[in-house]
C-alpha cells in the first residue's frame, strides 16, 4: 500500500469546481460544475437501467472522444422520461457550460439527479451557470454540496500515490444498486493515463465496490460514474495506481452505504469459500439486500437464523447446508449450518454499534466478494412515502 | 365460471380440524392439527431455499406415498437449521398426531413455522397433540388461528365447485417471497383426484398466485403448500375444479399480500405486451417489490417515474422504452416511455385507497402475468426490528 488518504479532500493539481442555487431547490445548491485547466483524458461507466437519463444517452456519445474538460451536474430533477426534449435540454446544458468555460464543444458531461419524469428546467440552469466560472474555488466539498438530493451531508475523499492524488466527489443514498455503474461518482486525478487504461482501470474498481453497494435494491436510472485525469502530475506506476483508485472507492462505497437513506449503521457483508467469484457476489448482496438481516441490524435484535435464509434464498447457487459458517462482528453464530449457543446480549451490544461486519464462509472453494449496505429503518420509509411531494 | 365462493369458509366433507395454546407461545394458539376421516390423495410443493426446514426434509419424504390423512402445524418455533435432532424432533410430531388420530404412520405432514434456529420443543408439543382429537369443529378458522405467527387475523377461503368444496387455510406476512411453493397453505378438497392429477394442478396454480406475491423478497425457509382430496364428495370435471383451485389461491394471496407485514394496502401489478411470460413476470415482479414503489403508494405520492425505474431495471427483459405505457388505478401515467400530465390531486385520491392497481404494457408482445405485494411502511420496521425477541 503505497496510498495514503487525506484528512480533509482536496483537488489533484488542475482541478476546482463551484456550485449554486439556480432556483430548481427552494433553497440549498442545486447546480454545481467541475473543471480542469487543461483538457484531460477521460472515462465512464452508466447505468445499465433500460430508462436512461437524456444526459446518460448523451453522456455515452460524448466520452467516445475520451477527453473532458469538465462536469455540470443539478440536483431535483433527473431528466429521465423526458424524450427528444430532455435530450435537447441535456445538450444545452453543456453547451452552456462549454460556452461559460471557453472549452471546446462536447468536453462537459452532463448529469441530472431528482424526481424522475418531470421536465428540466433548462433556462433555469442556463442562468445559473452563466458567471459561475467566477465563483470556482479548490475545496471539493463545495461541488459536493451542489450534487446531493436525499443525502445527509456532502461526500468527498482524496489519496495520494507518490505525487499523484485521486479525488473522488459522489452523492446517492436512495435508489441504489448500481449495476456496471453507480450514483453519481466523479473522480479527478492529476495522473497521465489514457482513456483506454482508465477505463479497463475504472471498470475494475467499479465493479468490486460501488457495482457491490447496495441500499435498497432500486437501480436508478441516472447513475454516472466517470473519471478524468489531466496528467499534470508526475508519473505514477499503473499498479499502485489501480490500487489506490480501488480503496479511495471503496471508502466512498462504505460513506455512501452508511448514508443510505434514513440508515443508521453501514453493513459490511464478507462472503469466503464460495465455488466462484458469481456465486460469492450473489451471496454477499443477497444478504447485504434482505430485508430481516436489514431489520434485524436496525433493532440489534439476534435472529441470526435469517442469515440461513438469505443464503438459502440464492437458488442458482451451490451451497451445502451442512457446511456453512458465519459470524457476526467476530462471533460465531452459525457453525456447519446450524445456530450455535452464543453470548446473546454480548452479540445484543456489538449490533447496536456501527458498523456490523458479516462473514459469511460457504465452506466449498477459494472464490471471495464483499457486498456494502445498510440499515432499514422507519426514515427510509418517512423519506420515501413523499419524496416527490416533498 | 362455475364456482361460487363462501361468505365464510367451510370444510369439505370429512375434513375438521382442532386448535390449542401448548406453551410455545405465552398466549393465544400455536398448536393446529387438520384431518380427514378417511385418507385423501396428496400432493405438495415445498420450498426452494438451500435450507429448508427439518419439516420439509421429511414433508418431502412422505408426500412421495401421495397420501394423507392429516397435517400437524406449530407456529413460533420453526425447527430449521437443527440438524439430525431437528429431524428427529419433525418425526415425533407426526407420530404423535398418528398415534392420537390412530392413522397409519407416514400419514401425518407436519409443518413449524417461527424463530429460525432454534430447538423445537417438542416435549410440549407431545402434551399438546395428547387428547387433541376431543376438540375437532368443523371452522377452517379454528385451525387457521392455530398457525399464525405475524398475521393478524386468522385466513380461510371455501369455494364450491358443483357439489365438492375446496378449502384453503394459510398464513404468512412476512419473509414471503415463494418460489416453487408458497408460505404455509393447506388446501382440502372432498373431490376426487389422483396424487399426480392434483400435483399437476397444484403446480400449475401455485405458480400463477403463491409463486407471485412477494412481501420483502424474503424466501422463507418452511415454505409448504399441500393439497388433500378425500374423495367423498360426487365427481367433479377436472377443468372445472382447476379454474376454482386457481380462483381460491387467488383470493387466498390476495389476502397474505394484504395482511404483509405492517401493509396498509394490497398492490395488485398486471403485465401486458411482454414478449415472453418470463419477462412478464420478472416486470412484474420487480415492480412489486421494488421499495421505491411500495413507499409511493404507502404514501400516496404520485412519483410515477419510479414505474420506469422499476421497469428498466429489468435488465435481461426486451424493453423498448419508447413503447412503455402504464396506468395506475385507471389513469394514465406513462405513455410512449414518457410521464404524461395527468390530474395529481386525483391519482392521489386514487393511491390513498386500497388496492392499488398498476397495469404496465410493454407493447412487444403477448403475454401476460400478475404479481401481488403490498405498501412498505413504518409497521414492518418496527414488526421486524425486534421479532426475536418480542
Amino acid at each position: 500500500m503505497n496510498h495514503r488518504f487525506h484528512e480533509r479532500p482536496v483537488f489533484p493539481r488542475g482541478f476546482r469546481c463551484a456550485s449554486r442555487n439556480c432556483g430548481i431547490k427552494e433553497s440549498g445548491k442545486d447546480l454545481t460544475v467541475f473543471i480542469s485547466e487543461v483538457d484531460a483524458a477521460a472515462a465512464a461507466v452508466f447505468t445499465r437501467n433500460h430508462f436512461p437519463g437524456a444526459p446518460v444517452l448523451v453522456g455515452r456519445e460524448l466520452i467516445r472522444s475520451g477527453r473532458l474538460r469538465g462536469v455540470v451536474v443539478n440536483s431535483r430533477i433527473s431528466n429521465v422520461g423526458t424524450g427528444e426534449a430532455g435530450v435537447a435540454n441535456a445538450r444545452r446544458m453543456g453547451a452552456a457550460a462549454e460556452a461559460e468555460f471557453g472549452a471546446a464543444a462536447g468536453t462537459f458531461l452532463m448529469s441530472s439527479t431528482g424526481v424522475i419524469g418531470l421536465p428540466l428546467p433548462i433556462e433555469k440552469i442556463e442562468r445559473g451557470i452563466s458567471g459561475i466560472s467566477r465563483d470556482l474555488v479548490d475545496d471539493p466539498l463545495v461541488g459536493a454540496e451542489g450534487i446531493m438530493t436525499t443525502d445527509t451531508y456532502p461526500k468527498a475523499v482524496s489519496c495520494s500515490i507518490g505525487d499523484a492524488t485521486i479525488t473522488i466527489v459522489a452523492k446517492g443514498s436512495g435508489m441504489i444498486a448500481p449495476n456496471m455503474a453507480t450514483m453519481l461518482a466523479y473522480i479527478f486525478t492529476d495522473a497521465s493515463f489514457s482513456a483506454s487504461q482508465l477505463g479497463a482501470m475504472l471498470r475494475r474498481a467499479v465493479d468490486r465496490t460501488f457495482n457491490m453497494l447496495s441500499v435498497d435494491t432500486d437501480t436508478s436510472t441516472s447513475d454516472t460514474c466517470v473519471i478524468m485525469a489531466n496528467g499534470l502530475a508526475p508519473d505514477v506506476d499503473s499498479t499502485e495506481f489501480e490500487a489506490a483508485l480501488v480503496a479511495a472507492c471503496t471508502r466512498m462505497t462504505e460513506m455512501l452505504a452508511r448514508d443510505g437513506e434514513g440508515a443508521s449503521k453501514l453493513l459490511r457483508v464478507i462472503v469466503q469459500g464460495a465455488v466462484n467469484e458469481t456465486d460469492a457476489r450473489t451471496i454477499a448482496r443477497s444478504i447485504v439486500d434482505s430485508p430481516l438481516v436489514k431489520t434485524m441490524a436496525y433493532g440489534a435484535d439476534p435472529n441470526v437464523g435469517r442469515l440461513l435464509m438469505a443464503v438459502g434464498k440464492c437458488f442458482d447457487c451451490t451451497i451445502e447446508p451442512d457446511r456453512l459458517h458465519a459470524t457476526i462482528d467476530g462471533t460465531v453464530v452459525i457453525d456447519q449450518g446450524r445456530r450455535v449457543d452464543f453470548d446473546e446480549p454480548d452479540l445484543r451490544r456489538r449490533l447496536a454499534g456501527d458498523p456490523i461486519q458479516i462473514v459469511i464462509n460457504v465452506g466449498l472453494g477459494d472464490a471471495t466478494a464483499t457486498a456494502w449496505g445498510c440499515d432499514l429503518t422507519e426514515g427510509y420509509i418517512r423519506e420515501n412515502a413523499a419524496y416527490y411531494s416533498s
